[in-house]
């Protein structure tokens, strides 16, 4: 799946930390490196003697901030940042985060990476009480839970309202006094805690972000933990007890940074481990291995290992590429696919390619890379897909919600090939991929989510019940 | 060399088109697939008719047309178009190319690759007969070469002001019913030329830009020719026949694109066979291989092939790095570095890493990125550069004047291995490197300028013969 | 009073219409014409087929929709629209009106113009029922008093919540399929009613907005009134027969454009009364009448007239001055009213200047205008202020509301002069005001609010009581 | 004449200063009062210790300087600073002054106010040598003229280059040791000499800009003369002595501000006496006198005294209008002046109107207030113009370049009273303006140029000899 202009987008990442002098600085370099789950809006809150500093807007994160005094002006000690991406109809300046809540007494921050699947109803049920929404985020529900909670002491009614909710979500919580974390009770989303070399901790979606800080991994954050970290240091707890681990399956496939690790599992060597796999399902008779980059180069490495061919750069991505050139029409997205990709004619020309995606989702690009691979002199162009065909949409955290949008779907491996004019399509198996990842469990389970491919659900879908997953 | 932090840059990319209908958009796509060639600046002028519309200003050519209407209006059917690099005290709007030239009864525009070795001389001369210059570049001093020679006929006046300068260059010329090409007696830089669809003529300095308007490639411009392209279509001509072939191997070593041709040779698979050849030359006891993102990829996988062991993805680039990040100081750069490149500790963490980039000039971000490596785990960490000790500047066209900023130029190997605190440091040979480019000449002659590493100049040096080179 | 730099300003501007197909493009001409009553923010709402769509930033409306993409993207034939003046600290875009509320089954959009005094305790009592404010504006508490209502119909829900509600408040609601006018129960703040050529009814805060779309003025809004406006036409109700008329007087004084008509009374007019009368009430000796520009000029005409002194232009202002120009400390501010306003030496060199202003607020640039005048030659400066000593703080739409802000309320006249350096200072007075001004009425109540001069609120301050007013 | 949307408008205004701290920021505040002499571009270049900075764009000083760095990187204790306007096909950022010139030797700006008859026919001479313009402005070629003199001194070279030029000129030049000032023959551009606190010089277009620096008034600058201004103080030489004193009339009747002082002669007190004796010349029956906003304010403020009837604000402008509303067609015209001007109702219906207006150039806006005037209920429409019949191009500093623009060099007073619906229209006469000004000469000549209305050119037009003129 070539990134960028691909269908399939991480809902947010999430960063914060208690505790540091240049807190604001500090946020901007963790999501500066969590900028790939999500290019819509950013935005960070700062806690500056228990009083609130906030500062969001649309764009990349260098352009929210591009004015730097932005940045500056956010003082404090502690703070909370978040990357969003949105579908176009949310996409306005209400909606990027952290939410910042200004009650006459208080105020409260929140920032959330995920999705909650029984957001409609409760959104509902708080209108017909006289409840406003400032957002239309599904996230902002969780505020108006605790605010309604008759829960005496605020971790109780945050427990209370988390007891509410459903669905996927990492949640951070910025007070006056603490910056507080919570993790759905699947553990669908990743959510990291490192240790700064002064004690402090920092709390990110993704190890990346760790690093980026020069943070030590201290460790993951488990489903069902209610997370309250302050002057006093951090003090874990439990919102529930009724957890079972379904980790995210297409963070491994696509999502993740390749540095990252998540659930102790290095994401570039698990792709690696994907491509190696995928030789040996699916083994064929080619000249060079190529993969669509950025996202598909381990596994094709991997792929290339294990079979023994060259790796070769046969497709080159232009790096000074900015997402305004996104294009709203499939004529136009060909033509901006052009000014992201090429094909290198030197590499390919009369060679029989082997050519490896992590993905297809809507399968809009891959055509046209198979045809540019042709023009540029590709004797045959074989397909090699490191996932299970992908044919069940996810309500945890990403926005793909419609199973009409998913070409696996509705389109058997022959006819996907046929599509894409490929001289084979096979895809890894959904064993393949478990023991690519190779996440230990006690049990039998996988502690994966894998209902892109299966459509099971670890979870009731609640308002996403009737629809057509 | 990490790309976008070092400091060695091309000066330029030229693009030219006559006879296409959205020469515009042409002219912009070219100069998309260019834009490594210079950050700095860009500007297209479009032929109406025999009128000139000319826009350009500093920054990506992505900010320069971020108004699209800038596009919109540059109409016509023929053009012109530049990126360009420049040192910081000449960051000037004056000097960004193409310069358009209204004359009372004419107009006229140049875009120029190269840089000019007896332009100093020449200003100075024009200056002190009343000339007025509008840029500090050296590029104008052609025109006005070409306003006072005293030949009748324009393609005379140019002919005789092309054998007034001398030095590298590339230059393309748009008149009100022409597009002229010429390139410099020792072909120091690349220039190609392609055909549309329709069979108008395009002019790239690289082919990836002619694949990138879909061009077929027609052939390489040599050196001393003078090519004019016309509604009457193209006509080759020379303006000197005292030419002998140097093309810049740094082009091969870094700077073109990895899918674009030089002189018929694919830069990709050039730069694998460097990785390969270094391989040979210096094999070391290593587990992994890993490249510097993203201009050493190519050698690092040839290394990896050749030595059997696992390319591995241990360094990771930020693609959502805007240039606005560069910094001034030393500290700055390296929370730069750290904020563009990742260590991946799942992947090198007590490994011996073979660590490849394809060169050092200045050096300064080598000792961090093995520091960022070490500190990510690695055990060992050898350095291998897939070309050879770059210790001369060049005067033919990149912005290294001074012998003082090229590290290897006044330290032993063994002095920058402990400067970098890595395990080993060796470099490609020459010969080496010759090989691997693979250019077939018909003499002895290598055809390459190769003056970097042997300070073996291929022409005389004019303006800069008494400087520390 | 010198109006840009003053410490004086109106809280906001609003404009209405339905039923007109270029209905953004009238909103934008009605709300440029009010600008003048808000600077720091605009917003237009408009309703396309009972559909709400929304803009609004901070700045003057020229810049809030510098692109004009912004506007157009606006469609539908109904709007309201806000211009914004706000203290610094609440400054934000999420202040910016109309606020837009999108309810899951229904949208809803606001304006106001006026200052609740109960508001502060409407909140507390909202947030303790766990609702959450979007903004930190007044004007918001209305739409939570309308969603808690228990009434069945929404226009007895707006009844009851404006029943609740205590102040000064125009108030535009625009809902799917009506725009909706209340006026509060003294008619505090100007509203006025116009009737396009096609018969379809606008609103605006002062009938120069009905001019500047070609309306021919129907109706001002009377207090108590609830006007419906929709498909249907115009619809005439109350929600609250418990009215008297409490017209702000400062309106006539300073705030109102001089084109507009004000309960049938031009302002120019009655600006220049005020002139004659002051000339009248208090003549001096003086050789020339001077009006600080642009605010005062009606009245020192008024007064030149009345005195038979020649009008001249002893102070220019520059047309060209932006507002980002204003400035935070004394000293700048001071270097700023130089940029902006200039003494003509040629016409006060060596003359008994008699300098009329409309007001004395804080007086910050009263003392510099004197000296500007000195420094150009005047031989004697004699103040006169069109109004009288403005002494007590307003809670019914002005941002004043500390009575120490207020110069009058703890300096003499006398330590004024001083103060100012002026040879004499008087002021017009409370009567003069009343006459000039030449409102009718049936009893013997002024149908005006002078607490400005002499602290009489017309109505209970509520949680303004107990502040120093 | 309306004065923002009027078609005649002067081409520059200079401002310089040397020995000061902050002459950028006394630039900056000197141009600033000169705005109205030109909106399209402003520029500074200040001299450090003989090395010139300069900073130039497009747009309003304010828009400019937005982001203040640009102003306070341009260090310096000398300035010359321009602001421009220009005909829309010129309206580029090449041709924004002051133009800076980088020589290899030496650095030379300069800042021109006025026009040059012969400019044509110098530039075409000049390129046919060679020569390369980098502006198309004629502001340009007095620089190829002072490079090619074959002078040995630079002050010699410079009265060369002087003698060669024709036409109206205010020139500043700024080099690395002093400021230069050069007036043409006739004094057509006012120029004024000021002296600041410290003892530094500044030479300004208009004493406004003196007074906006706190700088006593020296003298004007007379015909012929060569100033040169350095650390050793004031110079005063010639460049010639063949000169006759032509001041031009139009900066008293609208170029300059009301509070600037020509020649000794305050603006404003000018402008009412042409409005005194326009009053007696051509007297009305009618209520009221209303000026058309701002420039005629001072004349219809004479008028309405010298005929005993009230001065009215029945038109108002509005202040928070920006020049991005300026349109290109008819119809867009009207309603941008809508935007600007509005007519008071409640103050001219039903009145007998005499509208004071200083000139009429295009005519294009007189019909259209007229009208607003009229459907604002004003009976009768009296139109006086407090100039006489502009009939005549000029040539020596206004972009009015073709008699077929001016409306009175093609229509007799009754064709435009109709065309405007006017019930009455009469001009001042050419004695009336001649006496109005006052200016005292010794001889029988009015030391004005007053060819705009008689078409009498007080020099040889060269270049322009042949036009329609």
């Amino acid at each position: 799946m070539f990134n960028e202009i691909s269908s399939l987008h991480e809902e947010c990442g999430v960063f914060g930390v208690w505790g540091a002098d240049n807190a604001n600085y500090l946020t901007y370099l963790g999501l500066h490196s969590l900028q790939h789950r999500g290019q819509e809006g950013a935005g960070i809150v700062t806690n500056e003697n228990g009083k609130l500093h906030s500062y969001r807007n649309l764009g990349l994160l260098s352009q929210v901030f591009a004015n730097k005094q932005r940045l500056y002006d956010l003082v404090g000690n502690a703070a909370i940042g978040h990357v969003r991406y949105s579908t176009a109809g949310e996409n306005k300046i209400e909606n990027v985060q952290p939410l910042l809540f200004d009650f006459t007494d208080e105020q409260f921050a929140l920032a959330h990476n995920g999705n909650l699947t029984n957001s409609i109803t409760l959104k509902k049920e708080l209108e017909s009480k006289g409840h406003i929404f400032k957002s239309s985020s599904d996230s902002e529900v969780l505020m108006h839970l605790i605010k309604i909670s008759t829960e005496e002491k605020q971790i109780d009614k945050i427990k209370d309202a988390l007891n509410k909710i459903q669905g996927g979500f990492a949640y951070l919580l910025l007070t006056k006094d603490s910056l507080i974390v919570a993790l759905d009770s699947h553990g669908f989303r990743p959510l990291s805690i490192g240790k700064l070399n002064n004690g402090s901790y920092v709390v990110a979606s993704e190890t990346c972000a760790l690093d980026a800080v020069n943070a030590e991994f201290v460790r993951d954050v488990l489903p069902g933990e209610l997370i309250t970290i302050s002057d006093k240091g951090m003090e874990i707890d439990h919102w529930t007890n009724d957890t079972k681990l379904a980790f995210c399956s297409m963070e491994f496939v696509y999502f993740a940074r390749a540095d990252s690790d998540l659930l102790g599992i290095n994401v570039h060597t698990a792709r690696k481990r994907m491509g190696k796999r995928l030789a040996k399902e699916q083994p064929v008779d080619g000249d060079i291995v190529v993969g669509v980059p950025n996202s598909s180069l381990s596994a094709a490495s991997g792929f290339a290992e294990e079979s023994g061919l060259p790796y070769e750069m046969g497709l080159i991505k232009n790096q000074y590429m900015g997402r305004e050139f996104i294009q709203p029409t499939q004529e136009l997205r060909e033509k901006s696919v052009r000014q992201k990709l090429a094909a290198v004619k030197g590499v390919v020309r009369d060679k029989k390619v082997i050519l490896v995606d992590d993905s297809i989702v809507r399968g809009t690009t891959c055509a046209y890379i198979v045809r540019m691979l042709r023009e540029a002199g590709a004797k045959e162009v074989h397909l090699r897909i490191a996932s299970p065909q992908f044919k069940f949409p996810c309500f945890f955290g990403i926005d793909i919600q419609k199973k009409s949008e998913l070409l696996a779907s509705h389109k058997s491996i022959e006819e996907m090939r046929k599509m894409f004019d490929a001289d084979s399509l096979e895809f890894l198996s959904e064993d393949g991929l478990v023991d690519a990842i190779g996440l230990k469990t006690d049990g039998p389970d996988t502690g994966l989510d894998l209902s892109y491919f299966d459509g099971n659900y670890p979870a009731y879908l609640y308002d996403y019940a009737e629809t057509d997953a």
